[in-house]
């Protein structure tokens, strides 16, 4: 249980039997699928024991934590701690929360996710990585716990907004620039749209972060800050514009893209085929250069930069910048280098 | 991080130099040693950050974890997270609580502990385990998170009162008898008392304990089990009489003994010997037999035995049996069985 091991990816158009997961088998799940998702509640009471839950960073507030335990104690208090099973439907702070949760609940039990939107299915439920936001402060506490089976639904994925699949672009587009492979070659060349192109390009996206992953499963090494190409910077504008992860990650990635080209790290004509992935493939626009965009102020923006994982005034970011498909590398920056592109880019204003 | 690592053991006449855990480091600490303990006060605000707790089962309630955590938070905020070190000192509590922060913290944080108990040093403190409680149910949410270091400090420990160190003889006994190489006779031979009995014999039994811990650190197998000798029926007698866990787990091995005896699992003349260790050398007398005890109601018992660890009326329970030094078995009982054999020995009575 304790070693790194990848877990069972299950590829199915419906929603996988209850029955599979035994008779000690609690089904966590975002409660917004039982209006969202046709014959959801039915399959979520076929569960021997079920709890639903709202999603979004409330969930994963630690004073919201005890509660929620004590009520899950309650509904698997008869199950046999080893052979317990949380199997956690929803998005990612439903993961998150659930992770968590399977990681500790009788010093840890078998984990099922089965993301139910695209950032999660291309993401987050992958990795084995979970964590709770303390006082505020995201991701403060957590732990690595790696699923045993991932189930990727194409009929729970779908029941999505199509806006919820170009909010997915972003991590589709970042996978695909940071390994490099061939398939992004295809994607470009992909008649499919929204939730049809994810659902066609999943399988990769999630290899390659597999690739990654398996590499430093338990981030002891750098390697897997590779992953956060586009995230400093995102996470700002995910604060202080109230962009979604999605979102905000397609915008890091236009960020990250032209820093790399101005550091000459990421050299013409890579440039141009980056370019040509992101603008044209994904047709994300620079939200910077529209009327009604709003720059953040310098001092705001440092301040977030430096909340993102608590960094202090004197440390380092590790920041991943582009040389070219597949060729994405770690460079030291400070925050107040990461500010002075960001002013450069018209993304922050001066003072305060 | 993630494999077993078997701690280092640093055996000393002092508390280690503050200095030596570098500046990122936090000291938890059990606050009745600032009076109990000389120079404790000033050891303490050595440290970068210190944060002291109300030792106890309080300390382990869910509920009252976020706002410690909070504050730990706020203490850690300058620190470099994968150079933060939590240095725990206090007994089994404060150890548990300070081992599951370091497991969870930012996920997860290099572990010091320096046990301030006699229980704490012989037992608590090793083997990676930790708990919390939930809605008053004992350990039912933790993780396993090796310390990479682990003081036995014996200006710390003889601070105790002596009566605290016969508390943990029961402990002693049980690793004694379970390991059963020959320090076990010397054990007998011994003319130290209390805590230099103690102090003598702590390196061998925590070798010992750790020769079990090193073949099954997650707790995968049933190995780790052995250790338990005496514990189901110590609980019992914890919760109920409100004996302290170190008496408790004396009077579990001798009831464990009579039972092992009546099985024919231990025959003559390993009971003689068994017998003479435990209530010879470290001279446990069975509680029952005093003109004072109130036998503990058969319902009240069962109800004891299913809550500990949470059992539900149909599990087994996977007890240790002594065949001689050196040699327990696991077998498999009911709780009735447990039950029919405590009111033979004459701990429960019948009815309600």
């Amino acid at each position: 249980m304790r070693d790194y091991r990848r877990a069972k990816l299950i590829f199915s158009d419906q929603l996988p039997e209850p029955g599979r997961f035994g008779p000690n088998a609690l089904l966590l799940f975002d409660r917004v699928l039982n209006a969202r998702v046709e014959g959801f509640s039915e399959w979520a009471a076929a569960f021997p024991a079920s709890y639903e839950l709202p999603a979004g960073e409330g969930l994963k507030d630690l004073h919201a934590f005890p509660a929620h335990l004590e009520k899950i104690l309650q509904l698997t208090q008869e199950f046999a701690p080893r052979e317990t099973t949380l199997v956690v439907a929803g998005g990612g702070s439903v993961g998150d929360f659930g992770g968590f949760v399977a990681s500790i609940l009788k010093r840890g039990v078998k984990l099922v996710q089965i993301p139910s939107t695209w950032l999660a299915a291309i993401d987050s439920s992958h990795g084995g990585k979970n964590a709770l936001n303390v006082g505020g402060i995201k991701n403060q506490v957590g732990t690595f716990h790696f699923p045993s089976e991932i189930h990727l639904t194409r009929s729970l994925l779908a029941a999505q907004d199509s806006e919820r699949a170009r909010d997915a672009f972003g991590e589709l587009a970042k996978i695909a620039v940071i390994d490099g492979k061939s398939w992004w070659k295809q994607v470009t060349a992909s008649k499919e749209k929204d939730g049809q192109l994810l659902w066609k390009w999943l399988k990769h996206a999630i290899a390659a972060k597999y690739r990654i992953v398996a590499r430093d499963p338990w981030e002891e090494k750098e390697l897997r800050k590779l992953l956060n190409l586009g995230h400093t910077f995102g996470h700002a504008l995910e604060a202080f514009q109230g962009l979604s992860h999605g979102a905000a990650v397609a915008q890091g990635m236009l960020f990250s893209m032209e820093w790399s080209r101005k550091r000459k790290i990421l050299k013409e004509p890579a440039y141009r085929r980056v370019h040509a992935f992101l603008t044209g493939t994904f047709q994300f626009t620079p939200l910077q250069r529209s009327k009604e965009f709003k720059k953040i102020p310098e001092t705001d923006f440092l301040r977030l930069i430096r909340n993102d994982k608590k960094r202090n005034a004197r440390s380092e970011i590790t920041e991943a910048f582009i040389q070219d498909f597949g060729k994405t590398i770690l460079v030291s920056v400070s925050p107040d280098e990461l500010a002075e592109e960001a002013k450069a880019q018209g993304w922050v204003g001066e003072g305060k």
